[in-house]
């Protein structure tokens, strides 16, 4: 039974901007990182990793690394356990504790660069990297691929010998395709034989990172009842148990994880890399293990998101009104089976009201590094894809675009790509909002010489989760709460969550002092990802304080000595109900407690669906030099149904943030591979994030269409802001020269290209 | 409306003694102690001490410990805020803020020997100590006394000028009296007069220290929004942080207090001493500040329990009843006032039923340490006076010693020396047992050539406090458990309470996994002290378990598709009150909660007045060397009521930790002070305790008289052990050499000069 709720407006908290409660720890330094992380008889532990992208592992000699004086542990994929086949969703993505355990280690085969074939651990982080150095194994180079046509072809190398594919349901084997899925609705070829108007294009998209500052860390004690203490950085201390777990074998509550702050995840965060590697190495030496990844292994060796090829096919009738779109969509898995077409056919027609609808989607092994959750995993590049191709279909029709989209939008009752009903959604309205905003009534100006501009709009789409969440609330006697939660708080969650429990109480989001708690002082709380945070997290914080202001109305009867059902609580205060005169506010109850029963305490617990469903729509004006190619975004606008934005400034700062990597896919970023499947760009220096100087602020428009699952009306809102920039500025880059380009990165060299 | 309970018997968990969670982490050196702590940009803090044990601070010149490189922040009382007094009772023992202020750091005036006058903040201590060195400090030297006789006398030097003692409620000024009470009931006088014997004697107690291994520690950051992080070895995160924002004066939720492991209390971890200055120095500083003691100001500036002069007559009957007993107690308070009049009032008389009863007892100011909380303090004391005084009413009367306390046992109803009358007790019981254990059935044995032998009893008693505990749950998938709970865990308690949640819900010990929050991730919580951990937080464990169990079974009524209300729970498995045969057990329903509404959590809370009374008997064997006056201890063997013994290892560990320490106070321990206020023998080597190779194994008996109070019948413990070994070894050593000692410690000199 989802319980659902009327919209609120008569907020106190909810829609304020509070200093966010780690402001001061975070831009002073004080906040410890995983990277911070020191322990009485710490030692370091390293990677030893293949400079192949592709090889057979002949022999592995590690005596003498095993011989210098400070080296504690030396382990190879022999140290591993065997874990078995097993699926486990993560909320956004899922993990295969034997796919996941080989990525982490290798076995017999060396699967991309970088993929680690020892560990060793030493006094130092100096001394164990000189042991590394070694470590002696001999390779048998093979073949690597890189992308997924070669990948597919008859003679491919194949990466993964004991992989099972599945095409649509059939075991397939000797291949490096892992899945193949397909979801189709109504009568594609018919209304394709009737449509006034068709367009099929491909469309090309490179893996790309999600380039968070910190790199990976974590540092591990295995003791001797085999408990394993991991501290490190972590979109979930409770997803990372379970990945820790289930690849060391063990069982979860074997397993504690303290996390630390994370600079940046992205998604990149939710796998665990070092984690498992440090605790066997803890256990090999008994002592604790630190381990920080060097950036270069942080691109090379995790998370980034599928590169893609995407073919698509659109029709519609002389109206213009979309009746059909087919797609085939090829994923970059990396050297292990990706878990993401999955939420690419859930995406990629969503913002559309389409009746006949096919996808095929293949999930397909490449010597890349296994690709990880990025934001919205799935949905910028197939939005890249559908928002470039609908531009196309108008073009040919000689339609206008915005038109086009409202005239086919979304609506309740649109079945998704995959087949889902949409129930109330925020798409038309966030179409009204384009209409309104100035950006969209604003001229684009005149170029200055040599140059030129022009502007494209795109629609992002995300599903946001639900999930499990846990909060437990403590009453102070100042009157102030502690607040211990288990999302891990990326952007600003703390306060967000604290914005929930002081607006039930009635007192200030300072009177809640939020805490992210361990794997042993919270429930159970899943991934800060999905969009599911400030959704599921506060609405756990919601139920905890409600369940608190039961607990106080008990301390009240004791104290007017009156029955706990005859206490109203309304704005912040407890009142009789036979003498509406006798009343007293949380701070005031707070500093009684002591006489009334003792502490003060609530807990919270929840279990979701869906967070809602995300769209927006963005709006980008570019300028383009015609002698370099060199682009600027000149203006930008990113426009959302946010639900009920809790603090609205770290929903802006959400719009923003995925605006802004997103327009770092469009322009700049890619991993540049060599033909021997080393990336070429692996440090930040090459590979290029846009910066603040790089763009001009970004424009947000929150459009707050209250979700009924939510008592105040949250809905997901990380993801949606990454799905339109790459489309949005491949439109606009085709307004602005006239020529379309068709994959990614649209840099200055593709633009000149494009320009001849 | 306190809940009474019906004694159990039919336990699984409870009773048994399984391996302490903390075990392995304790005896590798893995577990993190408020020493080990480290922090990025940490840097120490040490205090500058006045080497006088009186004086006026005339000036204090810091610029040349100011103007060294890498000192970052010094500090002077001018530095500490005016807190105002107020005082706060800490469950075990109290604290003014103003006079605590003060004890932190001298304002005008040193009032004891290493009382902190600055304190420096620099890069590392070696630099911070060179720093101290140069603080100039002009000190106008004034008389000291070290004595409650000297303390008294009309021309004493006075200590505190502003002190207003309360005289039986009169204020008195100009004096080192700090208070004075009285409890008198019955006719004291006329029962004197009807004596048929009469005894009045003068016993004299030595100052002595809790000698807890880890000295005092502190790490401190002070934010820019005026939140205070403290890391500290501590028995109780919540009453430190009473303590810290008193003396700091900012509101409790301002401060955050980690507690780490500790190594040792008994008290005198209660009361802050660096945490207050670390903070000021982290202020000061912008940087986290760390502050070990050194053992020298360990003795010479914390926690030991008062010195005390007692003057006790009593009277009885011509058929040995005792009629009266009259008292004149005066403690040495230290350069504080003190709290442990009270406590001697409530315990002297208690294990006696006397008619007639009166207390007078001063708290005395001298230029000493401020008296800290030590074991049932003020207990040990006055048990040594009563129980060498029953000893030499018997003598003097020709009776039988323990047949005399039989006749005179305290019972239900008994009224204690303050006026309470005791409930349901297990005195009796202990006396019974006494007679039934193999040490009391034994004869001494003959000494050796050169020796002689002797045996004493002596009865203890310890009123056990209840007060607030907290405690939380999580459900793993795995069937574990998770628990949070306030409790600093010094003597296994984290078992305990594992034991109290794992015997509700049917699963194992171990099966429970206990970790001691920090003061914003569980509910406010009491010290680890006054024999209250076991009895109140397992009862917050207990309330918590029973809340989760009403959680889990609205889940079992979910999976059946029933009501909650027909759901039963019984021997770890729910079950269908329709259908008796459909049952499922506590761990497969912990697998099976992601479908069934998500995580499951739970909190518990207590407010409980006290864990029983607790009384307790030891034997002592002694032989004495006659040529120099060496005594060992032969045999030893403590009996005591426990309540239930929920882990009887730990139960026993208290007993025999509590007369090993009582046997240190009776045979070497004292702080020797010369007569300039300082104390000459502040180290181990000089401060002599027992260690294991000075003592047999201490015999245990544990009597268990369920406590009505506790679902489990557990009692306070820990306190009531140090009560009677004073007294019995006092009383062993008038049985071996035929003359009596009245003061501690009873060392080979004292024993030497009574052979002589």
């Amino acid at each position: 039974m989802v319980a659902t709720f009327e919209p609120k407006t008569d907020y106190k908290v909810v829609g304020t901007r509070p200093i966010r409660h780690d402001g001061y720890d975070k831009v002073t330094g004080r906040a410890i990182y995983g990277g911070d992380m020191k322990l009485p008889g710490l030692i370091w532990g390293v990677m030893v990793r293949s400079p192949h992208a592709h090889a057979n592992i002949k022999s592995i000699d590690t005596s003498a690394a095993e011989a210098m004086d400070g080296v504690f542990a030396v382990i190879t994929g022999a140290d591993m356990p065997k874990a078995p086949s097993k699926l486990v969703d993560l909320g956004e993505g899922n993990i295969n504790f034997k796919w996941a355990s080989n990525k982490l280690m290798a076995d017999d085969k060396a699967l991309y660069r970088g993929h680690p074939v020892a560990a060793i651990a030493a006094t130092d982080r100096y001394l164990a990297e000189e042991a590394a150095r070694k470590v002696v194994v001999e390779y048998e180079v093979l073949d690597s691929v890189t992308n997924v046509v070669d990948a597919l072809k008859p003679d491919a190398p194949i990466i993964l010998p004991d992989l099972v594919g599945d095409d649509l349901g059939e075991d397939v084997t000797n291949t490096n395709m892992a899945a193949h899925v397909r979801h189709e609705f109504g009568d594609v070829e018919g209304a394709f034989a009737s449509a006034a108007h068709t367009i099929e294009r491909e469309y090309n998209m490179q893996m790309v990172h999600q380039g968070y500052i910190e790199p990976h860390n974590a540092t591990a004690t295995w003791d001797e009842e085999d408990r394993i203490k991991i501290w490190t950085s972590t979109q979930g201390a409770f997803p990372a148990r379970t990945q820790i777990a289930g690849i060391l074998q063990v069982d979860v509550s074997r397993v504690k994880v303290t996390p630390m702050e994370i600079g940046g995840g992205f998604g990149g965060k939710i796998p665990v890399y070092l984690e498992p590697i440090a605790a066997i190495l803890a256990k090999k030496s008994q002592r604790p293990v630190k381990m920080v990844m060097e950036r270069t292994a942080v691109f090379e060796t995790t998370g980034p998101t599928p590169g893609a090829r995407m073919v698509i096919k659109l029709g519609a009738d002389a109206n213009g009104k979309l009746t059909v779109a087919t797609s085939d969509i090829w994923f970059e898995a990396g050297a292990n089976p990706g878990a993401f077409i999955g939420p690419a056919a859930m995406c990629i027609y969503a913002p559309y009201e389409i009746p006949n609808t096919r996808i095929d989607g293949w999930d397909v092994l490449v010597n890349k590094p296994k690709v990880a959750p990025y934001r919205a995993p799935g949905s910028p590049q197939v939005a890249f894809a559908m928002e470039s191709a609908v531009d196309e279909l108008c073009e040919e029709a000689g339609w206008d675009s915005f038109k086009f989209r409202v005239d086919n939008a979304s609506k309740e009752g649109t079945r998704r790509g995959d087949g889902v009903l949409f129930s109330k959604i925020g798409m038309e309205e966030v179409l009204e909002a384009v209409k309104e905003c100035d950006h969209w009534n604003s001229p684009l100006g005149d170029a200055p010489e040599g140059k030129v501009r022009g502007r494209g709009i795109a629609n992002g789409y995300w599903f946001n989760i639900g999930l499990k969440s846990s909060a437990n609330l403590a009453v102070n006697a100042d009157g102030t709460v502690q607040l211990t939660e288990g999302s891990t708080d990326i952007g600003g969650s703390r306060t967000s969550m604290a914005m929930h429990v002081a607006e039930v109480l009635g007192i200030g989001a300072h009177d809640v002092r939020p805490t992210v708690g361990d794997t042993e002082s919270v429930g159970y709380t899943d991934v800060t990802g999905g969009s599911r945070t400030t959704y599921a997290t506060g609405y756990a914080c919601w139920l905890a304080a409600n369940n608190l202001v039961d607990v106080l109305k008990e301390r009240v009867a004791v104290l007017w000595d009156i029955k706990p059902d005859d206490v109203d609580f309304n704005d912040g205060a407890f009142s009789s109900k036979a003498e509406a005169a006798k009343s007293i506010d949380f701070k005031e109850l707070a500093g009684k407690l002591d006489d009334l029963g003792g502490p003060a305490t609530s807990t919270g617990t929840v279990d979701l669906e869906s967070a809602g469903d995300g769209f927006g729509m963005h709006i980008a004006d570019i300028e383009i030099d015609l002698a370099t190619g060199k682009s600027d975004i000149i203006r930008y606008t990113a426009l959302q149904d946010v639900g009920t934005a809790i603090h609205p400034s770290y929903v802006e700062g959400q719009l923003q943030g995925g605006a802004v990597q997103g327009i770092g896919w469009a322009l700049n970023e890619e991993y540049f591979m060599q033909d021997d499947g080393k990336m070429a760009n692996s440090s930040f220096l090459d590979y290029r994030m846009p910066t603040s100087l790089d763009l001009p602020s970004i424009e947000t428009v929150l459009v707050e269409v209250p979700n009924p699952l939510h008592p105040y009306g949250v809905r997901g809102v990380g993801e949606v802001p990454i799905c339109p920039p790459v489309a949005a500025i491949a439109n606009a880059i085709k307004d602005a020269i006239g020529t379309r380009l068709y994959s990614t990165p649209m840099n200055a060299g593709s633009i000149l290209e494009a320009l001849k």
